[in-house]
């Protein structure tokens, strides 16, 4: 399978990704059938683990979609797991020193390049040629998260370790680092400035900055800086959103029946 | 627990119902927590079963709603089940004669009115004072859907049936049954004359008539033609909706780059 | 597997037969391991459906218990699923009519007594020999409720019909069907003679009365009347017994601490 | 999506049909990519239900292989479900009867045909136009099973109700009720009879003959003789084959150490 | 939501804690419903884990009791998880250290006081305005266990650690790693001076001591010592208590019938 | 229950050993009745997760194995909870070092040998007299994996470490490790002396090695040489096997019909 993300990327274009914290296969074929060009199970912050996560890749497994997955840490056992369970990206919190994006480059790929487990359960079938082992090591997409004042100022060091394709922003966490409110689609200059170094920085290396969105308004905006990947809100905040505001517009609109 | 939809219909206002097909107690919660009166796990065209009804209703018992479903069928076992489970009120699809109706009310019913089996394992606990048992018959809301032809031309009888609380439309199968094409809120006029009939002869009974719709708008053009309950879309619709949206919005504002 | 149930009555003994509402393979286990001679998995009025009923057998599989069923309704093709999956025994809720005891015992045997399809998963493997349809119909106990005043009114009908190893007493629904308060452990003469009746007529037939009671006390007089399966309450329902009663002496000893 | 089945009977040939037992995606998956045309989800005999049928579909989604499922019984309720879940064909045990054939194809079927209720909520997402309700009627292949003496002797009233697509033969239960041991790959003449026949008269009206089988020998027998869909054993039947060969294999030529 | 455990001691009483082992929604809700003031899910030692974690918090959400979870082991990807999944209380096993204590408090907590990722899914709705994160790290009770000699030594740094709210005293491990057989309800002169030790340097912090109990005597003597948190055994245990008191009760006086 | 390993191990014999990728207790049961002398669930690679390691040792229960596991990684969380949920040995990947091993080791004993935290839930009742702390260190298997270049190099220190009970041989790993083609039932001179060497510093210290073969011939090659554990393939790819085989021959000898 060819990994979507990779192709837009190379064609100069922006990822549309989604985020997917509701532990359902069903939730997640409608959500593969919506559009988006990726999909990512958040394990880390979303109701999810990797037994939800197979059900959600095997679930999204019609549509043209790249399976993506958060992990909840930089840890090597829940990395192999992911990765043999199907996912084509690993975006991992809180990488906050080049030693940490080292670990994490070397818990994704196969030797001679890093240290992952040969078993790759669902992308291989025992018996049956595949070439998967020879080309993992280039199509999985290894995305740290930058989201602390720390790995804003290793963010060079970080970037410049091999095997990264990219950089993922949390800016509720990224501001909550500098002592700002935890939210999303942030405006504070000094955020911005951050975000538009790290574009630079991400350019001249030929990898992808994405970021973490609260909508489709927020998502412009960050295409329009420069970002190569955007997430348009989780799941449950989707459907969050939509339920109040057919509720409320009911409420509104009903003349004090409902 | 009270039954809110009784208390709301008592007070001569509209309820707002929430409809689940994603099986998950996460959705689930997200939906209880959104402002609707009461929330409806469908068992019939949902990805729904008793077992993840129960996760649905356990996840949802934190909010002031009250726990409804529709069964797949007028068939006991399952009837019992989910009045066994926490439903306080059950919609049953397909009832078209009175027989059926009579059948569906028994089955809800403790004796002597009906022949439901003790063993309300969610609502009581063993050996702690309850009175359930006393008040269920009252309580528990019969909803028989009308949604064929035959339903139509048997409405009277159907509504004398001791017992029944209410009726609920299902507009795309009522309409399927008149050989128009299956959607929700309908606007030919022999579907919306039915509509009339149906709510003047529950006025006459003090039943209350609800109807199944796609979005707030439609629910408003009914509550104003006089339904006491209202369905906005079911949790996989509102999310998809949702999705679409933030997505058609990102790529038409993109520029191109997404 | 030999059939304990069987045995015990064989040799003029009482089975003590436990009762699953609990969904979860690990509580099976522990009851399982308690010392019960049979486990009864409540698909009727428990927090359970064939897929818990499957685990809860898989995890009392190395315990010498015999597992058996109630199923939810007479209907065919839960009846024909629980002994795939591993019934030894099926307990029928609300059987009240000789022709609803012969179609429950003809769900339950193969041809030519009765008309269960072929194809018990979980008790034979394809390809490796075994007696299992030889001896089934012998070996599976088929096993109604009597829990209504038409069952009392037929019960010498039911009894009769070939094929049926016991009868099982519904005391919280026979006593309302009867316009009593719905519980266990009835001391209402009109009560008591309907179990005498039934005790003396089971006799008569060979086969073997059960019943459902509310903890020890309850059983042990039962047993000391003529019955010859004794339930002690549900998992549940001990849980709660138990957590209560650890709780009410905590808060009473602690001197106004806790 | 095409219906394979359809395709390959148009075309003339026969369909190799997988049949799973083992309620797990993962398992699932593996089965759909073996190089089977369709694959059936029993959740007669399998140790499946409705849930784990969703599971199942979902992860065979990604492979060209024609969801379908045995139900456990001719009830218009999981008829519905397993439909709008996803199974383009429905394979339903014991129809011994005309009246039972009608039934069956009239829960399969939308209005006018039958009385099959709208909601095909795996096949549809709500607000995106499809022509699924359109093309349904057509494209759902209802496949009664032929497996009981009496349903012999109404084998051609059976094959005449409209709307049948074909019929599926389970050999052990079809022995069974004429008194042989039941058992698949049946080889009496009086049995190999009833298979002519049963062809002849499918071929006459361009319908089409399935069966059970044991392997690939049976299979191939089948064929020859005119079958136009075969079943290879279910999964746990092919899984424990396996097993058993190589460690009887390594048993033997261990020379004792194994 | 408040904090019942942190209200309760502030009222200078004592809390009495469930222990669930069992991964079921609804054992949860039984228990729950008992009268305790928090259960903690044990994803250590009970067959527990995330999700099943976040079952049992949802199915106990209508009942008036803190959530709390003791971790496996002191790792920030699992203490992150559950207190987004809704834990107020986190115990987190063989915390031996100051460091190790420091450790457990910074994973538990937003910064600046800790390194805590932002993101409670289950607590705060996406665009709803919430305090959760200004009060989260006040309200999240940390709660390190003391079950090792080496603990023991380093009692007072580990109890010096800013954010610790009490200790959890795991009574068999702690007797394991002196060198005594592994039970509760210790009575050990060199325990209890452990425990006196314990208790007094707590109260000089004003953090609260809990301890793991086999049943409402040893609460009460431990209560009576001092301590302000007890649990009462967990539920699998309560079970298995009860369920060999019936039956050990119906044999004793069954006559030799049972 | 005794542990059935370690009795073929004394008996100079060689363990027959099953490998579990499919996460369901139905197949984990068809296969530990195949004739296995142990059955491993495979966390690591397999689709696995605690839970489902539960549920698999749960329903091979009843068959006279020896449950073992793969953990994910030589982590103190994981590796407890699955010797509490019932493994008696347990595979650890990349053990490459002295210092890992030792760890491994203390993760999986009791104290004094090591750290292991009690409370083994699945294999001792609360209440119930049992000495299975007392004999767990003893009877738990430990055993590291060698498969990597840096554990060959370390070999004889890594066998050293007091409390291994054997070494487990990843063919593909290993192979990895040296620059060739990641596959089992490997021939290459360079890992055979690896092998060899293996196979002689085992004896000598009495304790046993085992690896992963990919059938029958593989596995009595590596017994010849003197292994004394053998996994026959996984699950997955037994099924798979046998179920491309069949289909293969169906196709083949179908005369082009099929």
């Amino acid at each position: 399978m060819a990994n979507k993300v990779k192709e837009i990327w190379a064609s100069g274009k922006v990822v549309v990704n989604a985020w997917l914290a509701i532990p359902s296969g069903f939730s997640a074929e409608v959500m593969a059938g919506c559009g988006f060009d990726s999909v990512t199970v958040d394990i880390q912050h979303g109701v999810q683990d990797y037994m939800s996560m197979v059900q959600c890749f095997q679930a999204m497994g019609a549509h043209p979609v790249t399976p993506m997955v958060r992990v909840p840490w930089n840890e090597p056992g829940i990395i192999g797991k992911v990765l043999d369970g199907g996912a084509m990206g690993v975006i991992c919190p809180m990488v906050n020193t080049k030693r940490e994006a080292e670990d994490f480059v070397q818990f994704c790929k196969y030797p001679p390049r890093g240290t992952r487990s040969n078993g790759p359960i669902r992308m291989v079938t025992y018996g049956v040629p595949s070439s998967y082992q020879k080309t993992a090591n280039d199509d999985t997409l290894c995305i740290p998260m930058l989201e602390t004042r720390t790995a804003v100022e290793n963010m060079e060091a970080i970037l410049d370790v091999e095997g990264i394709s990219g950089v993922y922003v949390g800016p509720s966490d990224l501001g909550f680092s500098y002592g700002l409110v935890p939210k999303l689609d942030r405006e504070e200059p000094e955020i911005l400035k951050i975000y538009e170094k790290l574009i630079k920085e991400c350019e001249k290396r030929k990898i992808y900055p994405g970021i973490h969105c609260s909508g489709w308004e927020g998502a412009v905006r960050n295409i329009n800086m420069g970002f190569k990947l955007v997430t348009l809100l989780n799941d449950s905040g989707l459907l969050a959103m939509s339920a109040r505001h057919h509720i409320g517009e009911v409420r509104k609109n009903s003349k004090g029946k409902a």
